[in-house]
C-alpha cells in the first residue's frame, strides 16, 4: 500500500540513525542476474561514454595493477567501497528500506493490536499518502524500531527476503533490485576482475542489504558494512540459541561513521571509494588521505528524464533524500575527485534500458 | 621488562572487557612463515595423531565438500571461526597483549610525566614482578586504556608491530608469534584448501591481532573479529583526516559477544568453530544450532610438559587465564562436540619442535 508514497519530508541523516537493523542470511539466495563483463580494458565499462569519468577508472586500475607501475598495489590491499542509496541504486523519492518498514506496519499491528489506534501506526494504516508523507522524523524512527527490531535474525531475514522479491517501485513498476545502476555494476565487476575486493558501505541497514547483496551486486554479506542494531544472544524454549535484533543503534554508518565502520569491519583504507552525497564525504576524504593512487568518485543526479535530477550541486533542485551540496561539489573539484554526470557519462542507467 | 611476569591474578572475562583497542594496518607485513601443506586427505594434518579429533575434521570436510554428500555446503557459505588465545597460540601465563600493554607503560609515562608517581603506573615502572602480578583488575583496565587508546590508528599500528616483532616469551625465548600451535595452522590450511574462509574470533583486541594475522595465520585483517574500541574520525593540523582510538569499549567479543560479533562482522553462521574456554561456549552453541554438518572443537590443555596443563576440566589444575570448566566439558560431551587433547592428539605443538 505504501509503495508509492509521495516525496516526503524525510531527512537522510536522522533516518539513517535508525535504519540500522536487520539479520543476515545463512543461505545463498537467487542466482546473480548480472553476469560478469569482459575484463579487458577495451571491453570494460560498456555502459560508460568515453570521457573523464570513464578514463579516471581505467587510469586508476592501470596504475594500481600493472606490475611496473610506481603505484602498484598488492592484490590483498585492493579494497573498493561503494555507498548504496543514490550511488548503486535509486534513492528517490524515498529509501526502499523505509518503504519496507512502512509496508511491515500491518503485520506489526496484527501481533500487537494495541498499536492500532496509536500514532504513528494509525496514520500508516490509514493509507493516506499525504498524511504518511508528513510523518515526523520521530514518528519514522518509531516505525523503524517497531519493524526492524524485536524479532530474531532469522525471522527478519525471511520477512525482508519475501518483501524485496515482491515489492515494486511505483515509477518503473519493477522490483527495487532492478533499479541498480548498470554502469556501477560494470565498475564493480571491472574492479573485481582486476583483483579488487568490493564492499558496500551504506548508511542503510547492514542486515537489510545483506539479504540481496550477493544476488544483485555479487557482493557477499560479509562485504556489506552498514548501520546496524545490536543483537542479543539468547536461548529459545527448545534450548536452541538464537540472536534477537535489539532496538538499539550499534553502528551509525553515515558521514564520519563510514570511515569508522570501514576501520572496524575491514581494517584497511580503501583505494577506491564511490558516493553521491554529503554522507559519503568523510569516506572519500579518508580514502584520499592514503598514499599512491586513490580513486574518489561522486555520482551526480542530473538526469531528470532517465532517473531524477536533484542536488543542489550546480543548481540542481534540493532534495530531502541524498544531499549533494554545492560545498561537497566544491571540495570534489578542489581535491580532484571525479564527479560522474549520470546524464553525460552513462549510456544507459538500468540493465533493462537500451543504451542511448 | 615485563616479559616474564609471574602467573598473576588476572581474570580472563574482565580483562577482555578492556582488551579492545588497536588499529589496523594498511600495508601487508612480512611474508608468511608457514607454507600450506598438501590438501589431499592423506597429506592433511601431518602433526595430528590418528584418533577421533583428526577423524572429526576429516569427516566434516568430506561431508561438507563432496558434491554427492547430503550435507554438501556451497563454497561461499563455508565459514570457520577460531578463537585465538589458548586455541591458536599459548595464553599462559598471561595474554601476550597484556604484556604489550605493560611494556608500553614507560612510553606512556614519558609522554605524560604526571603519571610517574600515580598508581598503577608506579608499580609497573618499578619492575617488581610480584607487585605487578598482584595488580587489581581495575588497575589493569587503567593500563589497557592508557596504552591502547588515545593515539591514532597509524601510531598504534607502528608501535604494536615493532613490539610483536621484537618481544619474546620468557619460557621459550622466542617471539610470541612462534608460539602458534602447528596442528591448528594445519587445520586452517586444510579448511582453506577445501574452500573455507577462516576467521579469527577473539576476545583480544581486533586491531592488535590484525597486525600479525596475515603473517602468522595467513588470515587477512578483514577476517579478524575481536574486541574493539570505538574510533573517532577527525582532522589533523594539516587538514588530513585520521582515526583516533577512543577509550571506550565498542565490541566486547567474548562469550555471548562472540556470536553477536560474528553476526555483525560476517553475517553468516559458521560451519566450524574452535575454542578452548568458557568464553567460546556461545560461539560453539551458535555454530551447532545450524543445520547439516557443523564441527565444534575445544582444545584441552593437558600437556604440562610440552605446553601447560590447566583446566579445570577433568581435574586439570585451575587457572586464571583460559577457563575450560568441568561444566563446559560436560556440555561438550553431551552435545557431541570434539575435545582435542593436546597431549594425545598432537604429534607436535610448535613448528620449531620435532614431532613425537
Amino acid at each position: 500500500m505504501t509503495n508509492d508514497i509521495p516525496r516526503s519530508g524525510i531527512d537522510r541523516r536522522a533516518l539513517l540513525s535508525t535504519l540500522a537493523l536487520l539479520p543476515a542470511l545463512s543461505a545463498s539466495l537467487l542466482p546473480a542476474h548480472v553476469s560478469a563483463q569482459g575484463a579487458t580494458p577495451t571491453a570494460a565499462l560498456p555502459s560508460w561514454n568515453d570521457g573523464p569519468a570513464k578514463q579516471a577508472i581505467l587510469d586508476f586500475v592501470r596504475d594500481t595493477t600493472e606490475r611496473e607501475s610506481s603505484k602498484f598495489v598488492s592484490s590483498e590491499e585492493r579494497v573498493a567501497t561503494f555507498d548504496q542509496d543514490g550511488t548503486l541504486w535509486v534513492e528517490q523519492p524515498i529509501y526502499s528500506q523505509v518503504v519496507y518498514c512502512l509496508d511491515r506496519v500491518p503485520a506489526v499491528v496484527e501481533k500487537q493490536p494495541e498499536l492500532k489506534n496509536v500514532q504513528p501506526f494509525k496514520t500508516v494504516l490509514s493509507g493516506n499518502r499525504e498524511a504518511i508523507g508528513k510523518l515526523s522524523l520521530h514518528d519514522l524512527e518509531t516505525i523503524l524500531v517497531a519493524t526492524l527490531t524485536g524479532m530474531s535474525v532469522q525471522e527478519f531475514n525471511a520477512e525482508a527476503t519475501k518483501w524485496i522479491t515482491a515489492a515494486k517501485d511505483p515509477r518503473w513498476k519493477r522490483p527495487y533490485t532492478d533499479l541498480i545502476y548498470q554502469p556501477m555494476l560494470e565498475v564493480m565487476q571491472y574492479l573485481r576482475s582486476n583483483g579488487f575486493k568490493t564492499y558496500i558501505v551504506t548508511g542503510g541497514g547492514q542486515d537489510f542489504v545483506r539479504i540481496y547483496s550477493q544476488r544483485v551486486y555479487e557482493i557477499p554479506p560479509e562485504q556489506v558494512v552498514g548501520s546496524a542494531s545490536g543483537t542479543k544472544f539468547g536461548y529459545g524454549k527448545d534450548g536452541k540459541p538464537f540472536l534477537t535484533k535489539e532496538p538499539k543503534l550499534f553502528l551509525n554508518n553515515d558521514k564520519a561513521g563510514k570511515p569508522e565502520g570501514i576501520h572496524l569491519m575491514i581494517g584497511r583504507r580503501p583505494y577506491a571509494a564511490f558516493g553521491n552525497s554529503d554522507g559519503d564525504r568523510q569516506m572519500l576524504e579518508y580514502t584520499g588521505a592514503g598514499d599512491g593512487a586513490r580513486l574518489k568518485m561522486l555520482v551526480m543526479h542530473d538526469d531528470a528524464k532517465r532517473e531524477y535530477a536533484y542536488g543542489p550541486a550546480q543548481g540542481l533542485p534540493p532534495s530531502k533524500v541524498g544531499t549533494f551540496t554545492q560545498a561537497l561539489y566544491d571540495e570534489a573539484i578542489k581535491k580532484n575527485w571525479t564527479v560522474i554526470s549520470m546524464k553525460n557519462d552513462w549510456k544507459r542507467i538500468f540493465a533493462f534500458e537500451r543504451a542511448i
